[in-house]
């Protein structure tokens, strides 16, 4: 084995056939190089990052020729044209690349933060300070730039990552995986820091799933099935992510310009983002309803209408009768589903019964009505006279994310650099004893 | 139903046959409990935990009666005098408890406090503001102050509690519920906010794992059976508690006194707790080694001897030959394994390989080593010269606790009234939109 180089080889190769065995090897190489990453200083992790970058603008034609083998393979497997473009690398793609890991070495470090501290009544000196997880798994789709992305916040905030991205991406994931692990190695920090379960396939996921007391927490990174997938038969800690039936409600009392322009940036300014708005609820007394219906009717949007909301829409407006249904779904798309309400409270039981729990942005200009929307929705997100699409790691100004979550463990809402870290009392005495 | 009192009915009689029907509309009032308990402000909650404690001393009678009948019950089913001693309640342990929920009233209320905030270059405000958990179930063993605890703990966190507890305590649990839901009622607050489902016994705590969505959060709190049962049924997210496979290690140049000092402590002060000691580890360097194990032959403990630890011991010790199975058990007793190491590396490894991550310890007056100790140990809390024993709410100064986390996802360590809280963004704007 000593005279190959092992990026070339397969993981059945180096580590066997079987993919729960060989999952737990890779695990127990991630937990050694998590030891060795948790002890490096801020400047080691940055300089391997900007390496990392380095790195991938100089292999850029192996990258783009990977690349190219997918979309041929995706093409005559007839995926769809959206899915191509997401799977899609060109020379531009790959600067952005490099750049999100050169903005993340600009980041501070979460990594030894104090959180709390003091010295107690009988002398003991306590911190809990922030240490990294250890071995994070994502599971994601066929996004090459994701892989770059959690590879890059994962040496970041100290910890090791295995990655399983869609097979789609299997031999772009496959060169920017030896790129990142080549670049490490000349960092002199470990390279099992990165590694990928893709040559196991569905299997490897699996295995990453039950990879329970090997791997800290697994993040799924996509749509509501694949999310939902890992929930249910993950045994490792899970962080769910990403699911936003996102509502936005005009209250009696909106400016209806502002209720307009929120309306129709939460809904069309990127619909396939899980920030986007899924439902609006307008209050009956609102002027502003007409307005924003016809904007988001001239804006191109299927509305999916209520009985009272049908009696505000402009003439021939393309328009389905709402069902039960619509409340529910997440469009992701150019749709929305609009129902009239008679007050705050019914919006709240509204969304109380509907919300996964990601953003919700209320219009308004009465200040009781918006502390109780933000008091009382349960979401991880709520706004007062701004857009949904704001609950994102880059426009709260904590940098790269790994996902949002929508769960109320851990973290919740944009996940960052520190929501990839845990922490530890170091407790300092001169020989205490409890007495 | 109006005219009866549900406080007498039971879970049956309240909401049917069916455990999991029964536990999910449980569920649902707790959500709704919850709901109103999040909008509380700290002074209705105290006045609900004073109320509590007044009333669990007005009725000590009744709580003793039923409590007197769980004894009887327990001698009848020949239960062990430990565990009888741990069901049985006096005058004592009730004013005990009554205390308890006087001094979680005293402790400040973690709701509402802003963790982050700042006002973005676009102008938008940002506050991320600490927020009740929601619906948090408890599942623990036969252990009435438990039930008093981890309500008055749920309740000034602002979380709705689902309790259940061991069937040995079930009429002292239904007493002490009856008891705190009457005393929210007289405070005006929801009374669903502590709940017990013991009526449905095993099927219940089934229940209570497989509601999710319905309860946020679990935490198991007792030995490692229910503990690793739980983590393993649940699909509600779970926190782990307490398995303490717990070390001391003996540097080289440890002061023989600290050092003899703080092993006996860590191991006799309270065999039972999980920051108790379980193996001893010393460096072979050491002058401390045998006046330590002659403190612990000396203390009554039983000591599990690799060979050159066997070298040490005083003539005529009661010991046994350690085995491999001895490094991973936790005796909880006056018993505990000793091994020999040549350095710090092999005490660390030793300790990485067989730690379920709780309390580590070393003794030591060298300043490399106590930083190499507190770095590389993955466990919830590092100790430098002190006993394991205080790892611990109280002598934290945490106050109260839920249970002490070994898990690294969302509390790790002494879980007080801030774990049971998550928190929630709350975005103000003047109608900004993504651009």
């Amino acid at each position: 084995m000593a005279e190959k180089d092992t990026s070339v080889l397969t993981a059945q190769e180096t580590f066997g056939e079987d993919p729960v065995v060989g999952v737990g090897l890779m695990a127990d190489d991630a937990r050694q190089a998590a030891r060795g990453l948790a002890r490096a200083p801020r400047a080691w992790k940055d300089r391997a990052l900007l390496l990392m970058a380095q790195r991938i603008e100089e292999r850029s034609d192996v990258i783009l020729e990977a690349n190219g083998k997918d979309l041929e393979r995706g093409r005559q497997n007839d995926i769809s044209p959206a899915l191509l473009d997401r799977l899609k690398l060109d020379p531009a793609r790959i600067k952005g690349l490099a750049e999100a890991l050169r903005e993340l070495a600009a980041l501070p470090d979460p990594v030894g933060t104090i959180v709390r501290g003091q010295t107690l009544a009988n002398g003991l000196r306590m911190r809990q300070m922030r240490v990294p997880m250890g071995v994070v798994g994502v599971i994601y789709e066929a996004r090459p730039n994701v892989t770059v992305d959690i590879a890059g916040i994962a040496v970041k905030s100290g910890n090791a990552a295995m990655l399983r991205g869609g097979s789609a991406a299997l031999e772009s994931n496959r060169a920017l995986v030896g790129i990142l692990r080549d670049a490490l190695a000349d960092a002199k920090l470990p390279v099992d820091s990165v590694q990928t379960v893709d040559d196991y396939g569905r299997d490897g996921a699996n295995a990453l799933m039950g990879a329970r007391g090997k791997v800290d927490v697994l993040v799924p990174r996509g749509g509501r099935g694949l999310i939902q997938a890992v929930v249910k038969n993950a045994t490792v800690p899970v962080i769910e992510t990403g699911e936003g039936n996102v509502h936005v409600f005009i209250d009696e009392s909106a400016d209806p310009q502002m209720a307009e322009k929120i309306a129709v940036n939460s809904k069309t300014h990127r619909t396939s983002a899980c920030n986007s708005a899924e439902t609006l609820l307008l209050h009956s007394k609102s002027e502003a309803g007409k307005q924003v219906l016809a904007a988001l009717d001239k804006a191109g949007v299927k509305l999916h209408v209520d009985e009272r909301a049908a009696e505000l829409l402009p003439p021939g407006s393309d328009h389905l009768q709402a069902t039960e249904e619509d409340w529910e779904t997440e469009y992701l798309g150019m749709e929305m589903a609009v129902k009239v309400v008679d007050s705050l409270d019914e919006a709240l039981d509204h969304i109380v019964k509907y919300s996964t729990g990601h953003t919700e942005s209320i219009v308004t200009n009465n200040l009781a009505n918006a502390e109780r929307f933000t008091a009382e929705n349960d979401s991880a997100a709520v706004m007062v006279n701004a857009s949904t699409r704001f609950t994102d790691g880059g426009e709260f100004g904590l940098g790269a994310e790994v996902g949002i979550s929508t769960q109320k463990m851990h973290a919740r809402g944009p996940m960052g650099l520190e929501e990839l870290t845990t922490t530890k009392w170091v407790v300092q005495g001169d020989g205490h004893v409890r007495s």
